[in-house]
């Protein structure tokens, strides 16, 4: 085979006979592969194979170590193509073919029905359609920022065309001049229910020439003219190229030829007997399905991609009782002083923000000021700016995707849920959570972000109480692994004092996930209070406690990590009340009762939080309505406390 | 003025003089409402004016009656723009333009931050952009189903045109022919950051052209162009019709024009004065703040333009002992028997079901066959599907919206959120629930859908546990009101039976939302099971019998609507064990954590569901990996019993 990097000026014709000779193995190996399993996805990844082999032959890849920072970035966007993928990468050498072959969709190994980043050379999860191009800006991006010289490679479907965050990602990447991206269609013309141009009729060529992308048609299976297109998009410096590869579903084997029902069927035994001789190969498929039983068959190590950071937090930045700050502010100020520590400077991780036209109310301005080539303007595109952030998470970029809460997770929770599958670092920050939000009313309103990340199970979220915590809350997880939400609200935070007017999160505190931290002391019941409603609980143990009610109050930012011993700890007041600016069936609330339920907790729980959609009224007046006002809170515990 | 409807063929030159008054009024009504709440946007209010102002006037629309059926639809996409929608409004009739004027954002009024349907001449709450399109689209084939003969237009923002699900509504308004649909973009190249042509670059007419829509470019501020352009809309037959107004943010206060800064915020009070000043309009700012304070306006009612639905259910179809069902299959049976009592029955309301490409795997081929022209393939369009379906499910069609859970929900998790907040009748059969989905994998795994509605106020869950159960869930939710949310699995289900062999949810049996149903005594502890499990439950209880371990099993197919007699008497057993394909945190086992702490139950609860994402294999071999065998929940209770 010829060079990797397509720097030959045209496929040689041993090259050529070798990928032919593939094509027909591969085939065999996707039916295979399939039939074995008894499902996936043969038609696709019949019409998509030729594209697969020579990019996994011939794009700037190191099979024997695929996570070499310098390589190409191949994504597989129609994830359910996956035996094709298998096939190529295993015939290309990242991993024995038979271990995809007799091990697909098997529980233990990672050859899952949908491609996923555990398989050496797959760079991306997906199986949710219309995310792949996404990704691959996030792939680019970071290319760009970390000065690497790489391609991305995107390969979707022709139904996946339908979806419209493609439509989104398509005009970041131009505005961008993400010219190193070059995507392909596998326009086969067949999704599930029949014939693409029916289903849905589309121009496709039009719609990404109105978006600003070179356009080259060709025959999908026509290798010399895929490997001529993918070298010329890999020279285009003006603008992306998409490469639109009229293919055939189930090409190679006469009879599945163009026919949608092989996009998601495996073939049955006899169909798969006549297959593999059209196709002139050996079938030992009952010897194979006795080795996939027996188990007797390589197994292939889950791969890890994601890019360790090195990044420098700084010092807290305190807050005196005076301060007149809202959270929103402290999280910007911290993200300025992390931009300083770490973008440009030597051994660092680079630090990206991405937008979606929300800037000044996010706070992200000082750090676009400061750091303009990392801070990254998405435009109302929530969905393909969620996915590129993620992507953009992996590859060594501290990277903050900062929105409202409704836009920022309400909105794109199937894109954070890919994330998370995908083992992202993203750290996603939500302003104006809650009714804290105000006139701008309940669309705006992010009451459930809670419940939202609480399906999530590689995110943790953090409710920071005021500028203080936020401050060291932002500087934790900018140097902690994995996925973090932080969620703040709109409107201007006290800061938050103990009795003798000290703060208390400032000087001696450190932020830890998952501890409470308890801000007053009393025996007949703990105040659990989360976000914007501490200071609130505050004032509230101020009118007890002139009213002789001994209540304690606790801060909880973490309330996804509930520490068992600080909630006995509370509960042995014998009543609890949670108080949050929240769903009060999905929070904080419904968070305690369901600790307190796993630890065989028997104490009262009283949840306050909310109980329907907001108006459009001041923070103050839609809490007093929703009957979460201080004197709400004062009369609910002095109606149930322990005497 | 000159008569409603478009059928002059020219805006008269009285009218005209009309209108342009209207608009120097308008102009003064959006800036009083906006400094008078202390916050809105003005900027979009004023670029949008004439165009508001030409379509609340000239529509076919009756202010006094505003829910006509026969009334064209007006949707207001951007619906940060309800200043200008108001003002249009009131000046045109529909209500006292003071209510809205001094009632903007305040608590109790209808006039909230973005418009929404509670006010006359509203026909859908908006804010989350770009979803007004796809509820136009709804509306349009309402229209048609209904014979209605009338027009609907969108008016959108151009920052707007970013959003995805835009470029999904017009492909699907192009297939099915929707000319009488006239969208209208505020071109006024402001968005919140700046020039939108520089936030993201976009042609704008091109992505329109791409898709077969007509597109007419004019001056936005022209009263004559844009009546004439919605008047060629009206009379277009062959494809739908955009216009492209060309706009200027802030347009007629000299300061404010093409200032991005009057986005969203409102002027103050000097430079109110000012623009008062210049537009020739009495400032009477004080003495209104002072009734703006006082609440001394007049109030207007919400209205409610849901139309009531006239269904018959039919008869339930029975599964004996033996039948080899999944519930999906159920489902479409039932569905099926609807579809022929009501489609096309004199005095019945029409049914409508939206696919988006999987119609054979949820099952409602039989349904498209029957009734194909009320089986509408939106293709792989989730986002704009979903916000359709809510649309046409409020104009006296029942609406099914079909999907795989993943793409009916996660994706589209802030349509239904929208849907819910416009308070729609929508009925979403969600197939391919939990773990059940087997060899897909984690990306098709959808074990979140309960964690996911129980954000949302208005939605119902219904989880059926078998075919018989499932077939009456369906004709109780197609007569129900609101919005319903019916979760199944992808495997069969065994019939249910009592212990004499007689199926429990056949004949005898009336579903009934929120009731649990025991299905087997035991004195030891309860087993609440949902869904797939409920069988698997009772597997369990035999061997627990034949162990001498005595349960009792509850079904429990509402796991929103627990009801509190009924938990008290399970949790008489002194022990409960939730067992459900869902992650543990979100669903069955945490509503029951939630609901024992309401009622202060102290009960010892064991959960048993989803601990993290799933992998591709056989869904037995995935509950028994994850620790959700029958053989864990017989170990789990045998631990835990009373003894």
């Amino acid at each position: 085979m010829i060079a990797r990097g397509f720097q030959e000026e045209k496929l040689d014709d041993t090259s050529l006979a070798e990928l032919k000779v593939l094509g027909r193995l591969g085939r065999g190996d996707i039916l295979t592969m399939t039939t074995l399993a008894g499902s996936g996805h043969p038609g696709g990844s019949m019409s998509s194979l030729e594209m697969f082999l020579i990019l996994y032959h011939l794009a700037k890849l190191t099979p024997k170590r695929p996570d070499f920072p310098g390589r190409d970035r191949i994504v597989i966007s129609h994830g359910h193509t996956s035996p094709g993928a298998y096939a190529a990468l295993g015939r290309a050498g990242f991993f024995p073919v038979e271990a995809a072959v007799l091990g697909f969709r098997a529980l233990g190994t990672v050859f899952e029905g949908h491609v996923e980043r555990s398989v050496p050379g797959i760079e991306w999860d997906t199986g949710n359609l219309g995310q792949g191009l996404s990704a691959g800006c996030g792939f680019a991006l970071a290319g760009r920022m970390l000065h690497l010289d790489f391609q991305v490679y995107v390969v979707m479907g022709c139904g996946e065309q339908q979806k419209g965050q493609i439509s989104e990602a398509r005009r970041f990447a131009v505005k961008y001049g993400l010219n190193h991206i070059t995507a392909l269609v596998d326009y086969n013309n067949r999704q599930i229910s029949g014939e693409t141009r029916e289903i849905m009729p589309q121009n496709i060529k039009a719609n990404w020439e109105a978006d600003g992308w070179k356009v080259v048609e060709l025959d999908g299976h026509d290798l010399p003219a895929i490997y001529q297109a993918l070298r010329a998009g890999r020279q285009e410096k003006s603008r992306p190229t998409l490469i639109l590869a009229h293919t055939v579903m189930g090409k190679g084997v006469s009879f599945m030829e163009g026919k949608e029902k092989w996009h998601g069927a495996a073939l049955p035994d006899d169909l798969y007997t006549q297959a593999m001789e059209e196709l002139e190969l050996p079938n030992v498929l009952a010897e194979l399905r006795e080795r996939r039983k027996k188990g007797d068959y390589p197994r292939v190590a889950p791969a890890r991609k994601v890019v360790p950071l090195r990044i420098n937090p700084g010092e807290p930045r305190s807050y005196g009782p005076e301060a007149k700050s809202d959270n929103r502010s402290a999280w910007g100020g911290a993200l300025e002083d992390i931009a300083k520590l770490n973008c440009g400077v030597l051994g660092q991780s680079p630090v990206a923000v991405l937008d979606c036209d929300l800037a000044s109310s996010v706070k992200t301005t000082a750090f676009a000021k400061s750091c303009p080539q990392h801070f990254f303007q998405g435009g109302i595109q929530e969905h393909h700016t969620a996915t590129l952030a993620g992507a953009l998470s992996t590859m060594g970029v501290l990277t903050f995707f900062a929105d409202f809460g409704v836009f920022g997770i309400c909105e794109t929770y199937n894109q954070a849920r890919l994330n998370d599958i995908n083992g992202t670092q993203l750290k996603v920050v939500l302003t104006h959570t809650g009714l804290d939000v105000g006139e701008d009313g309940k669309t705006h309103q992010c009451i459930d972000f809670l419940g939202l990340a609480a399906n999530l199970f590689g995110f943790k979220v953090i409710v920071p109480a005021d500028p203080n915590q936020t401050d060291r809350a932002v500087r934790h997880l900018a140097v902690a692994e994995g996925n973090f939400l932080l969620a703040m609200g709109r409107s201007r935070q006290p800061v938050l004092c103990d009795e003798a007017g000290r703060p208390h999160f400032a000087d001696g505190y450190r932020f830890e996930y998952g501890k409470m931290e308890k801000l007053r002391e009393g025996d007949q019941g703990a105040i659990l209070a989360m976000g914007p409603m501490t200071g609130r609980a505050l004032s509230a143990w101020k009118i007890l406690q002139e009213k002789g009610a001994r209540f304690a109050v606790y801060n909880v930012p973490c309330p996804l990590a509930l520490k068992p011993e600080e909630l006995k700890e509370a509960a042995a007041t014998g009543l609890l009340i949670t108080y949050e600016d929240h769903h009060v069936a999905t929070g904080l609330g419904s968070r305690v009762a369901n600790a307190l339920a796993d630890l065989g907790l028997k104490v009262k729980l009283v949840r306050l939080g909310i109980t329907g959609y907001g108006a459009s009224a001041k923070p103050e007046e839609l809490w007093e309505e929703m009957g979460l006002g201080v004197d709400h809170l004062v009369a609910a515990a002095l109606e149930s406390r322990r005497r």
